[in-house]
Parts: C-alpha cells; sequence; structure tokens
C-alpha cells in the first residue's frame, strides 16, 4: 500500500505538487501539499493542497467551484515531488486563466500568453 | 526586460522549475533554479539548475548528454514557480526513464508506469 509518509517532504512538511490537466496535458499550476493532504487528495479524489498563507486546507474549488478531480497520482524518482494528473473544472489560476502559466518569457521581456476566461 | 531577480525565491535563494517537453506536454522533472541559473538558462539556451546537493550549477545533460534546450520559459502568476518547455534529449530522468514521474499510485499501491530508455 501506498503511504504519504514514505514521501519526502521540506522542513516545513511540505511537498510540491504540479497539476496537470489530464487530457491536454497543459500544465494548470504547482501548489503544495502535507502528507494529510496527500492522503485527502487520495481518499476523496477532489485535488487538496496545503495553503501556506492561511495555514489551512486548501480544497481546490471548494469556494470557486474551479475544482480539481483527481485522476492520477504520480510520485517522481526522488519521491519529493507530486504530479496530479486531473480535470479542471473552469480556470485554476485566481487570474481566472486556464493555467498560472500564462507569462512567457520572449526576447528578454515578459509577454501574456492568455486572457481570463470570460 | 525581463529581471530574473523579480522572481519570488524562497529562503534558501531558489524557485522551482517545472520541465516539459515541448513537443508532447510530457511533465519530466521538477527541479530547482537560483537567480542566476534563471539568467543563464535564458541567456545559454540550455536549461541549468542549482543542484541543492552538490551547491552548484547544473547545466542539465553536460555529462550525460540528456540535455535541454530551452524552447520558452514562463512564469507563474505568483511569479514563485517556473514552467519550462524544453527539447529533451534522451531521458530527463537519472533512472533513464524519459520522465522523472513514472510512478503512479493507483487503487492505493505504487505502479511502475514506464521503463528505462534503452
Amino acid at each position: 500500500m501506498f503511504d504519504p509518509l514514505s514521501l519526502k517532504y521540506d522542513a516545513a512538511g511540505l511537498i510540491p505538487a504540479i497539476a496537470q490537466d489530464a487530457a491536454s496535458g497543459e500544465v494548470l499550476m504547482m501548489a503544495w501539499m502535507n502528507a494529510d493532504a496527500v492522503a485527502r487528495t487520495l481518499s476523496t479524489g477532489r485535488v487538496t493542497y496545503w495553503s501556506r498563507s492561511r495555514a489551512s486546507f486548501w480544497i481546490k474549488g471548494e469556494s470557486s467551484g474551479h475544482v480539481q478531480q483527481l485522476v492520477e497520482m504520480r510520485v517522481d524518482c526522488d519521491r519529493d515531488c507530486l504530479l496530479v494528473l486531473v480535470e479542471q473544472t473552469g480556470p485554476a489560476c485566481h487570474t481566472n486563466r486556464r493555467s498560472c502559466f500564462y507569462t512567457g518569457i520572449r526576447d528578454g521581456a515578459e509577454v501574456v500568453l492568455s486572457e481570463p476566461m470570460v
């Protein structure tokens, strides 16, 4: 059986989790989980992070409705990073964009690559 | 102009960088950069991380030949995470697998999803 405590957490007890759209492959966001958030994500199927700013569980989309349904959790070779494949409802980003990675560096300048969803 | 010092680094001066295959969309690995590694990656086009274990720059593939050619660097909304779209030569993972995220959690057990490249 997979044990969330078998992962490697940082000094704050957190592990980075990359959320990727399971259908399109788009990388949506990166946030942090603690061992309990990993366990809750697996048991509920709702991707749940640990909010460092609020120091509380963050069930993605709980207030906005922009939930992430877990398709599969993957662990990297060093066991210190997670990839969560998700079905994302609406935008993943708090700016209302599909992905948080909407700024590209092109020819040394920042370029906004996508607009907020309507 | 984009200034690497405008990003948000952690207490160790590092920012997580997710490497994604620009062609296939596969998430290959996650590693860390400091501001100099960000600048070197942009100026050389060779993705360069900061190795926490060796405390030195890590030009990906410098010894193995498994280089990452930068296609585009992206910054997230909080400016505390990077996505680097790359052309990956050979495997990204030190286990000789294309991606470091080769272990899936399925029905509560760990399943190896890909084998080392030959």
